[in-house]
Formats: structure tokens, C-alpha cells, sequence
């Protein structure tokens, strides 16, 4: 018998949604004029704008400028309530969700809980890498990156020196590329001035791909160049291969090859994050739900899934829209419009996505961009791409404050070649103590 | 047997320099041309501004701007070099500090471990109190408080609310005041936005002082006004009261009085963080480390101690400088050119402290400032103390970025009313969970 959250009752149709990535974000802004009562569920008490993270996991940006906290965000909207709680399951039944604070009743229910990282079921790997789909995460990676160079300079052993100073980054989807562009701009630029002690012609940054191309799913033109680009930084492209193993130590190919590194950055994949108590029979592969062209879960009449979570699967489109920031927003935002529709006895009306294009940056200067204008296609790579890159990112976070903060570190670090939050504080990613090793290598 | 740590040896007399305050901060800054190898141990890899504080705690400003880190600082100081660790003792007759890292040989040793809470023995209250002197505990203060407020929304029963919506504060200091100025604009200004479910006029703002003024060692009329802030801004003040016990629910005052809130912060006092292995004869009342007109330890030649840990006890200053920022900041600048004199062979000179004054902040174009220019006194209370408030700090933290991304806050804050750093990332301190309240309060 769980109790009930504590919530008032406006007498409005409740829509409760589970999520502010962009998806429920734009959705709660979509409903602002909306005569109902707008409930927000998220394990954190801000949005956090997810394409900048790895930025902070490389000391680029404070985590501070990429997040922003939902009240603060809405905190002129009279319908909108905002509760901090974890979901653990939906009774579609009685119409109630079970949160970590008890059952809250819903009237329209929005699933919006995005993807998480996809580890493919090997738990030693997803106990042993880092993903960064998180705040917590991107800050794990700074400070892992940070410690081990702190530890490095205890270190005489030449192996155990690589496994500090290596990086392995498995995928080479856009998060990858430009991890690994960051890490070599940092080993480039930031770290020799830092660690003058060390050598840094020893620090190798290997990317695995399992197939022969690099970002997937953007032109020929992009992939080629985003390959150029990271191997004229030095970055070690190994196609074709796969992670087969990882201890926190060895990182064993498929091929067979090893490579010795203590950090190993899953950029892998993702997969859905659904929630239990929706039936099985509207999760399709990759955990994702399939919604129809109105966004709404197969099999239900009141409850809705949007961004990477959703799947609208129709005969054109056999993989539904790609699980990125455009499709989120745009969904977050049309289903507003279906919502008030609803409510109001008005027909719904299907949603288009209208594919923008789409980018990855890889480092100063450097980045690829598929666009679409005007259902136009352009294409282009290198200084251009990179300015509408940084552009489009900056207009695209919330608030004055967080774009002025991510604008003057982008442009310190443009004009000083520099990065600034070089800061180690919390939790660090340690698989094997490294004082168990330098007992034995250090005299 | 502990190892050697690893670090170069550059044939130059070797300073170590335990801590990275201000004090030892300063000290390596006026060693950029001596001809030494400086070597910098903290436990932390960042410098950290510690006046503001407090602000980090109660969601002013993000704790990135008021930190840097000390490689960054340093970049171009060829004889620098630093170690994260953490000292355990000092061999003074071998001259070996032993580190987490291992063991470090010095010519000459400096400590600059500045100080830490005292909590007067009383282990309950170090346990479930929140002190704030390092950037993890003003984090754990912000994101406590924020939670309480998350919580409270589930709450009905009258005690358990009150126990999440009021805050004690103990010491009337200068942390203790700002800290409780900068409480009552949150409950004035920020969270009866965020938290509309709730009434803020249950929120109680308590501060407890063992003697019947506040700021003490500052004038009169700054105790007056600083007391006349506070009561305007509906802070309660106990004068005259001790706090006997704490169980991370009830504080019980030694005049028998009882207070209920998850939330005590501790101001009550600092202690000085003295270092295993130097003689117990020169350590004084207040655990600070006695030492002469150079900063020389007493009982040792080559071992000195600067800010808050040193004690230069003279006849005419029995108790030795005040623990502040500008004793520290000039004795690490002092005997960074008295260890020039020691290593050229000539004469050291005695240190004389500028006494330049005290300021506190209330809050909002309140403050209270005692200040000293050529050897005039100069008492002011209100905006102009504010202002100068506001100008000193901003200058005094290091760094372009950091100035920029404080003022801009305090701008944001100053126009808006609002303050924007109101995440949860990381730890909270709950003594007693919550949940298991609300199971029995809530229907």
C-alpha cells in the first residue's frame, strides 16, 4: 500500500509528464495557455542541456552553465507544478504513477524519459566505463581525467603510465568524435602546460568503431572530414572493431588487439529508458515505444510518448525519427498543440518532422554540418560549420546568464588556446586503486 | 617503510608549502623569482576564495567561479610545482613530509594549513550539523537546502515541516550573519516563487550567539546596524545562548530552550589545522602554531607557518593576528621575500600587519564596514559599506572569468531579485531520513 504524494487538486485534467529533457521541456512551455494542470516528474530539479555535456567532461564549461532548474524556468506558469521524485512504475488501470514520493494521480500521461546509455548486457563494462548521458557522469570524467594525470607524475612504469595517460572512446557517433576531438585539443593545447612533468607524446587517444565510418547517418562528406580532422589531432581511429572485454585496465578488441587504458568512455549507443507497467507489447527493439503519428503509446488512449523514447514507426519510416535533440523538441511541442486539442474537442493532427540537418564539432575550427534550408540540403565542413555549430548551441541554451557563461569560456578558450574548469571535485572513476600499483613501481 | 614521492630534484633549496590558501598562495606567488624549487601540497587541486563561501551555499554563485585551480595559476612559474595530497606528518628531523603520495625531502617547510570548524569536542554536532568551510561543504549546504523544500512539499504534519522549512545558524560571526542575511533574501525574494505550494511565513531564520553582540572584534556601531539588518529581514536572534546538543532534529540551547530543524549550520568557531610531528611546545590555545616576528615556528629553524595556523604572539598582541583573509595575504607575501633574504644570505625583517579592516554583508545594499586608510578609522553602514563590499571581493578573486561570471550574478540578483544557482548535483546531509516521517504523516 503505497501512500499518496502530496499534490493539490485544480480540479483541471491532470497531464503528468515524466521527463524535462527537451521533449517534456517544450511540452510544459506548450501548455502554458492549456486548461490543465501541468505536472513535471524528474530525478533532478533542472533541465540540462545534454549536447554540451561532454564539454564539461573535458573542462570546457561549468556544469552550472548547461543546466538550468525547472522552477526557475517556469516559474511564471500558473498550471505548472514541478516534483522531484523517481518513477518506478505506471498502473495504467487506475491511471496512477508510483514515484519514490507515493502515487500521483494522472489524467494524460507523457512518457518523455529519453534513452539511456547501451551497454548491450555486458555488466562489466557498464561498471567499469564511463558514459556521459548526465551531469554526474560529465563531472566523473573531468575529474577521472584530472586525477589521473595527478597520479601519472608518481608514476615510473611505462605501462602502468599509458593506463593514466590513454584514452579509449568506444563509438563514433557525434558524442564520440567529439570527445575525442576535446581530449587531443586538451593534450594539444592545455595539458603540457599543466603537467610539465609529463610527456605527452606518451598520451594515446584511441576511438573504436564498430563499423568503417565515422558518424553515421550524416553525408559521406562529414564522415570523410571528421576522420581527417581527428587524425590530423593524433586521435588513433581503430575501425571495425568492437569492445569485446574491459577489466578498467585491458580493453580487449574483437580482433584481438589490446590496449591498456584505466578509462574507457562508452559512446557506444543508447537504448530506451521505458517504464514498467506500460505493456510489453508497445516496446520495440532498442526500448523504445511506438507511438502513432499523434505521439500517443500504442494500445492506450491517454498516454503519450515523445522524444528518444518514442518510436513513430510508419511504413516510410521503419526506425522512427533518429533519438536527437530535433525530433525531442519538435514532439515536445506538437503534442502541446494535440493536448490542448484534446481537451478542447478538437481533432489532433499527425506530426511531420522537419529535419534540420544535422552537426558534430570536432574541434577549433573544425566541425562537419548537414543542413537543411528550405528543403535544401547543404553541406559543409570546417571553420563555417564550426561558427554555426557554436551559434546554434549558444542561442539554443537556457538563459541569459548560462549563454553568456558559455560564450565567454568559448571565447577564452578560442583567443588563449586554454580551458579553464580544470577542477577535481567529487567523485572520480577508480576501477583498481592505482596506490596498490605504485607500491610496487615507484622506489 | 613509505615510498618517496615522485618529483624532481632541480639542485635548488627546496620550499614546501603545505595548503593553498591565501596565505600560501601569496607566499608562492612572491617566490615566482627566488631561486628555489617550490613545491605546493594541497588536498584539493584548486585554489578556493573562501569569503564567498557562503554564497556558493545559498545558491548566489556557482562554486566554479570562486575556485581555480592552482596549476592554471601558476602556468608560467618555472619553479613551481605542485602535489594533490594529503599530509599525514613532518619527520623535522630528517626534514621529510610524509604525503598520501609518499614521502617529500624539503630544505624548507611552510605550513599553511589554515584552519578548520571547531566544534568543541562535541562529536553529535560535527556529525549532523553542515559547516561550511571547503567548496563540498557550501554544495552540501545549497543542495540541502533545496531538498528540505522538495521534501516539505509532502509534509502536512505542523513539527516535521517546521523541522524542513527552518534553519539554525550558530555564531554570531561574520559567516553566521551573512549567512542568515543571505537565508532571509532567499525567503523573501527566491523560494515563495519556486516553492508556491508552501507558506513562507513558516520559515524561521534562527541565529545563536554566545555573547549579546554580533561581529564581535568589529565597532559598535557595526554590531548595532548588523543586529538591525537582521531583525528587519525577520531573523531571529538568541543572544546570550549555546547550543547543548544537536541530534539532527532538535537543537537544545543551554537556557533550556528547544529548536526543531533538520538544518544547523555550524559558524560557531574555527580551530587551527596543525600538522603530526611538529613539537607540541609551540603549539598555542586554539591549536595554532606559535611563531616569531618572521613567521618561524618556534623551536625550529627552518620550519614557518602563515595565516590562520600561525600565532605571532608578541607583548603587544597577546592573542596573535585575527584569523582573516589580510593577515594571511600579507604574511605569505612577507615571508616570501624574507626566505629571498635567507637563500641571498641577508637579514630577515620583522613582519608588521596593516590592519586595512572588517566588513560583513547582510545583504542587499546592506552591509557594515570598519575600514583603516592612513591610519584613519572610517566606520560606514548600508550601501556605501555594500558597495565597497561588493568592489573589494570582486577584485580580490582570481581570474578574468571569475570576476566576470561573480559580477554578472550579482548584477543578475541585484536587478532581478533572483538567485540562479538553485541545483541539486551531489550530496545532501539528511541525518534522519525523511521517509519515514512522512509514511506516518502523510494519508
Amino acid at each position: 500500500m503505497t501512500k499518496n504524494a502530496k499534490i493539490a487538486e485544480t480540479g483541471k485534467p491532470r497531464v503528468i509528464i515524466i521527463g524535462g529533457g527537451f521533449a517534456g521541456l517544450e511540452l510544459v512551455k506548450a501548455l502554458r495557455h492549456a486548461d490543465v494542470q501541468v505536472v513535471l516528474i524528474d530525478k533532478q530539479n533542472f533541465h540540462t542541456f545534454q549536447p554540451l555535456l561532454y564539454q564539461v567532461g573535458t573542462a570546457a564549461v561549468e556544469a552550472d552553465s548547461i543546466v538550468y532548474p525547472f522552477r526557475k524556468i517556469f516559474d511564471e506558469q500558473q498550471n505548472f507544478y514541478f516534483r522531484l521524485a523517481e518513477v518506478q512504475s505506471v498502473d495504467t488501470g487506475k491511471q496512477l504513477v508510483e514515484t519514490s514520493i507515493g502515487l500521483l494521480r494522472y489524467d494524460y500521461l507523457v512518457i518523455a524519459t529519453g534513452a539511456t546509455t547501451n551497454f548491450y548486457g555486458d555488466e562489466e563494462i557498464q561498471k567499469t566505463a564511463i558514459s556521459i548521458k548526465n551531469i554526474p557522469d560529465a563531472l566523473s570524467l573531468r575529474n577521472t581525467i584530472l586525477s589521473n594525470f595527478e597520479k601519472a607524475l608518481q608514476i615510473d612504469d611505462e605501462e602502468q603510465l599509458n593506463s593514466l595517460m590513454d584514452y579509449v572512446i568506444v563509438g563514433g557517433g557525434p558524442t564520440g568524435v567529439e570527445l575525442a576531438g576535446a581530449l587531443s585539443e586538451l593534450r594539444k593545447h592545455v595539458f603540457p602546460k599543466d603537467y610539465k612533468e609529463l610527456d605527452f607524446i606518451k598520451m594515446d587517444i584511441h576511438l573504436i568503431q564498430s563499423g568503417d565510418l565515422l558518424l553515421k547517418g550524416m553525408s559521406a562528406e562529414a564522415s570523410q572530414k571528421a576522420r581527417e580532422y581527428l587524425e590530423k589531432f593524433g586521435v588513433k581511429i581503430w575501425f571495425n572493431r568492437r569492445v569485446k572485454a574491459y577489466d578498467g585496465y585491458t580493453v580487449l578488441l574483437d580482433s584481438g588487439e589490446k590496449l591498456i587504458s584505466r578509462t574507457l568512455i562508452w559512446a557506444a549507443g543508447v537504448t530506451g529508458a521505458p517504464i514498467a507497467g506500460i505493456r510489453k507489447e508497445s516496446l520495440l527493439k532498442g526500448n523504445r515505444l511506438q507511438v502513432d503519428e499523434y505521439n500517443r503509446v500504442t494500445g492506450y488512449e491517454n498516454i503519450f510518448a515523445i522524444g528518444d523514447i518514442a518510436a513513430m514507426v510508419t511504413p516510410g519510416n521503419p526506425e522512427g525519427h533518429p533519438m536527437l535533440a530535433q525530433p525531442a523538441l519538435q514532439q515536445g511541442h506538437h503534442l502541446g498543440k494535440n493536448l490542448n486539442y484534446l481537451i478542447t474537442g478538437k481533432p489532433l493532427k499527425p506530426f511531420h518532422y522537419h529535419d534540420r540537418g544535422t552537426m558534430a564539432t570536432i574541434g577549433r575550427n573544425q566541425a562537419v554540418a548537414d543542413l537543411k534550408l528550405f528543403s535544401k540540403e547543404y553541406k559543409t565542413q570546417g571553420f563555417l560549420a564550426w561558427f554555426i555549430w557554436a551559434f546554434i548551441h549558444l542561442i539554443s541554451i537556457i538563459g541569459f546568464r548560462n549563454r553568456l557563461f558559455v560564450l565567454v569560456n568559448w571565447l577564452g578558450s578560442y583567443f588563449t588556446y586554454d580551458k579553464g574548469i580544470r577542477l577535481i571535485v567529487g567523485k572520480t572513476k577508480e576501477n583498481i586503486p592505482v596506490e596498490a600499483v605504485t607500491e610496487k613501481t615507484v622506489g
